[in-house]
């Protein structure tokens, strides 16, 4: 294991500074954050994006929310409503929000106390991502070829990875992997960002458009799939990047084993299956136009959800912090919401 | 049924007028072609694409090897084999070539003999799409939902289409059908092909990341998906553009019928299944830099296989101008194969 050269997250000098990773793979470009307007923006327009990285950057958000509000306390709590209102979907956004806002109650508003909170949510998720990694990677078998979706490495985190983490993990304990990264339309997140990290991290992979899994998957040339989560419910149905779901049909059609890794902090407990997990869609023009080029007439109507729910019998198993989640998947849930060992 | 207001192919004074259908939907450019060489060119580089569009391009290409071959029949037979190793999937193209390379030999190598059996070619396909809309038109109820895949359209034929034909049927039918267009990456044929013949025609329409398709199938959104073919083999498999045959697993896992729809030139008699179709890779930068924008590291493989192969199980029936194909498909194809009615 080592770690990469590059934080997609860090906190210097009263500042939040993110890679803004619309840039990728052309340019590494940081941008600077110091309001909670700045970083709600940042996670809506995806400067910083996958589902613990935005809770991270949400925590910080929620200290510069307290700064604005100069002891305002409806100031305060109107800025951090924003903050939690980004992006609909992963429910690490609002976990970040309301633990920080609950340490901000609890210390009576304490700035030092409130940045130590953010600051914090931070240490642990890479802590977390390394501590799944290392339970993950007894997954993988030597000479595996790993078929993974959307981005869910270092640049998706606060640092390390989920899906990614488990894939370094297994590449730096030299099991001779080989990695297929979906493109992941409309925002190749898979090529502009898995790609980017893969390269960097010296990992044997290719890339591939989304449609061309289905015939690697059938061929016998994927040994298993690896995917991150943005919301996990209480019965182990998965909302994840749009075509997460259709990777999970064709995988459970031909026996292709399909994990799903997340920190607990992805898991909704308050949800009980994911037909009520609200699904953002975007903007047409992330469809429209790739890149800033127009591939289809203005005239056409386009529908662009960002996430997809995959129910959990077609999932094999949820990677996490505390261990792999295996079915009956609403019992062994509920045993870690109770805070049992799996 | 009314007849579309551009022709995608066209002999107009002694060259063979195409559309440049890497232009559209921002511009409706023509290109004129007068030889061999350059009807190969325009297949190889998809300026002409669609297997039976190809197949009618290729049989011009013909004629003009024989108007540059001046008498001498190892020259012709060289041109020809060129133009028909331009694209390896489409069996139309082979078929063409051959059938206009049978009516030179026949004829004596005469030249008005060779242009009207070109010619021919082009008004069979546009009747014979004309004849399996009318055909085809019966599996669509009034008020379904459509999804279809790539373009099969008066842009992907010599005129009308195959699956966009029966759809274009239904829609001037008055059978208030609504339309899913999968985008079709890495080309775009859905986005920026289909999309401009279904707002030239007026068809309510969605288009649709191809990853989105899979949710709406399971939703319920979907009533039926209707596509083309590249080629068709004794059992019933089909070689369409990759996603094909990822649609179909879903659509079967959820019960909603697929049908795909093609002149029986599409149909490859001597080939027992699809495991046997040559499958096209084409270059990199389809995938790497859509519309000329770079989204992946250069250091990064990709693979980029141009069409997949949908086993016959996965179809509900496959639409021609002979009538509809059911299983058994072996059986039912091998009627065509003798001439006999379905």
């Amino acid at each position: 294991m080592k770690d990469e050269d590059f934080k997609a997250l860090e906190f210097i000098d009263g500042r939040l500074r993110v890679i803004d990773q619309r840039e990728l793979p052309e340019k590494l470009e940081y941008m600077d954050l110091s309001t909670a307007e700045e970083v709600s923006e940042a996670i809506k327009t995806m400067v910083v994006r996958g589902a613990p990285a935005i809770g991270g950057a949400a925590g910080y958000g929620v200290y510069f929310a307290l700064l604005e509000a100069e002891g305002n306390k409806s100031v305060f709590e109107r800025l951090c409503a924003m903050i939690r209102s980004s992006r609909p979907t992963a429910v690490n956004l609002m976990w970040a929000v309301d633990r920080v806002m609950r340490k901000a109650a609890a210390s009576g508003y304490d700035k030092e106390a409130v940045l130590s909170e953010a600051s914090l949510i931070l240490e642990e998720d890479r802590a977390m991502n390394h501590k799944l990694s290392e339970i993950g990677v007894s997954v993988i078998r030597k000479g595996d070829t790993i078929l993974t979706h959307c981005n869910a490495g270092a640049l998706a985190t606060c640092g390390w990875g989920t899906a990614l983490g488990v894939i370094k993990e297994a590449h730096y304990r030299g099991m001779d992997i080989h990695v297929y990264a979906d493109e992941t339309r409309p925002l190749f997140q898979g090529a502009r960002l898995t790609a980017w990290e893969l390269v960097r991290a010296g990992i044997p992979s290719t890339l591939i458009p989304d449609s061309a899994a289905a015939s690697l998957i059938r061929d016998g040339k994927i040994d298993l799939i690896i995917l991150g989560a943005d919301r996990i419910t209480a019965n182990g149905d998965v909302a994840n990047k749009l075509g997460t779901f259709m990777l999970s049909v064709i995988a459970k059609e031909y026996g292709v084993p399909f994990y799903s890794v997340a920190p607990t902090s992805t898991i909704d407990f308050s949800m009980r299956d994911g037909k009520d997990i609200p699904i953002e869609e975007r903007n047409p023009d992330e469809v429209r136009r790739p890149g800033g080029v127009l591939i289809a007439p203005e005239e056409i109507e386009i529908y662009n959800p960002a996430f997809d729910v995959t129910p959990h019998a077609n999932i094999t198993g949820i990677i996490t912090e505390k261990g792999i989640i295996y079915p009956p998947f609403d019992k062994n849930i509920e045993r870690i919401r109770r805070g049992e060992e799996l």
